[in-house]
């Protein structure tokens, strides 16, 4: 398999994310270790204060770490998660989260996500993202 | 308006959780600080790896969190939240994420959730979330 | 080696924890999994708004999360950890941090910290840390 | 007050840090916002796996989060931090924490801290930082 054929199969298993694909969110991989997820808020993604809620925050940020800490194709899943909440955001905005890999190391990798207004440019929330690195690849190494 | 009133409107509002009512999770205040959250897992809120997505894990924390540090009905909203995944969960599992509040100051208050498996009690994740509370009632004290 | 014998070579390893010896922190096990700490805070323990320093109840709570990851004898070491400060303290203030796991698995282990004012028995910070266990006995297992 | 001073007006505030006076570690800001911190480990600052305390590490990042986020003369205090732990580092080695901010609202400000080891480069710790911004100043505006 070559190398563009094994990042395609890795793209094409990240698009698997079931809640990614109900909520409408476009998750992409821009190299590996470096993500982006793309969601226009709709109404039904309020809490009872009217502005987008927390869960949907979170779950494009979550969406953004999942794709780059599996995309070299190796299983890692979520140890913590920390998240600041910046300002609000509400239905019809554009929210982006973007997830750089910071470090990878043999056990767990480290991620820096940044969620914002794409429209205004405006910070949303930040999040400090830590994933354990299973012994098993999902898409074999070459 | 009686104790037992500004109980009801508190709850009432509470209610009014639009990504509660989409996901069909039950919120209910236990009494002051203390909340509890109860949701069903459905197929569609899965991610790659096929268990629950950390979204809809964080988004029933979250629900928690925010009846029991809105529950004095005074506006608070999250600054921080910081979460530790355990154990993964599926289809079909009946999650319950409940609150408790540790501290409540002046400007901020802190929480702890436990997110669980309600059949065999395991614990599938934990938060600790910090709010800020806002010099405003949504629900004016008597 | 009696159960006895161990859990005193676990306590022994635990006392050999030199910054804490050098501030003159009391290191105790209360049983597996639980431990906790205890410091007089000395005017060079502070910050330069004439506090406690972040640095020093940090230092507390995180002794009592090794002594309590490490109580079992397996090698334990820091992954994470999310402090929320709450109130200041200040010289003189005799300051406490216990321990309480919440959960061990066989890759990591998850403990929540309270961090208070002995005297007032006020919260002054509130810790979740977890830990990557390795596969490793400091103290071997009868 | 011109400009010059008032900026040294703060610095000299910074350098009020007792503890980091009583540790040896050098406390500079390159801009507001924008802080560096610097301590050759000793054989003190240890824990019981012989390498560095996560006190030692914790209390050098809360050193340049708290010059980063008091840079600007107003007062500014910890309201959560969240630190993961990727490398072991040892006495001798030479460490910095550089804090830089990423947000600046009304009432909290956020902080991405990376600690490494000068001479390898290498990441040994990275932490997310948030601070509670009081409507007060400890070096008036002019």
């Amino acid at each position: 398999m070559g190398e563009k054929t094994r990042e395609q199969a890795i793209f094409d298993h990240i698009q698997k994310d079931a809640f990614a694909n109900y909520l409408g969110a476009k998750v992409e991989i821009i190299k590996p270790g470096h993500s982006r997820v793309s969601l226009i808020i709709k109404d039904y993604m309020t809490n009872f204060h009217g502005s987008t809620h927390g869960g949907i925050i979170f779950a494009i940020s979550d969406m953004a770490f999942a794709a780059a800490c599996n995309s070299h194709g190796k299983i890692a899943v979520a140890l913590n998660v920390s998240i600041c909440f910046l300002k609000p955001s509400y239905p019809g905005d554009h929210l982006i989260a973007e997830a750089e890999e910071e470090h990878s190391g043999r056990r767990t990798s480290l991620y820096n996500i940044k969620i914002y207004n794409k429209d205004s440019g405006e910070l949303i929330a930040k999040s400090q993202d830590q994933a354990y690195r299973k012994n098993e690849y999902f898409i074999p190494k070459e």
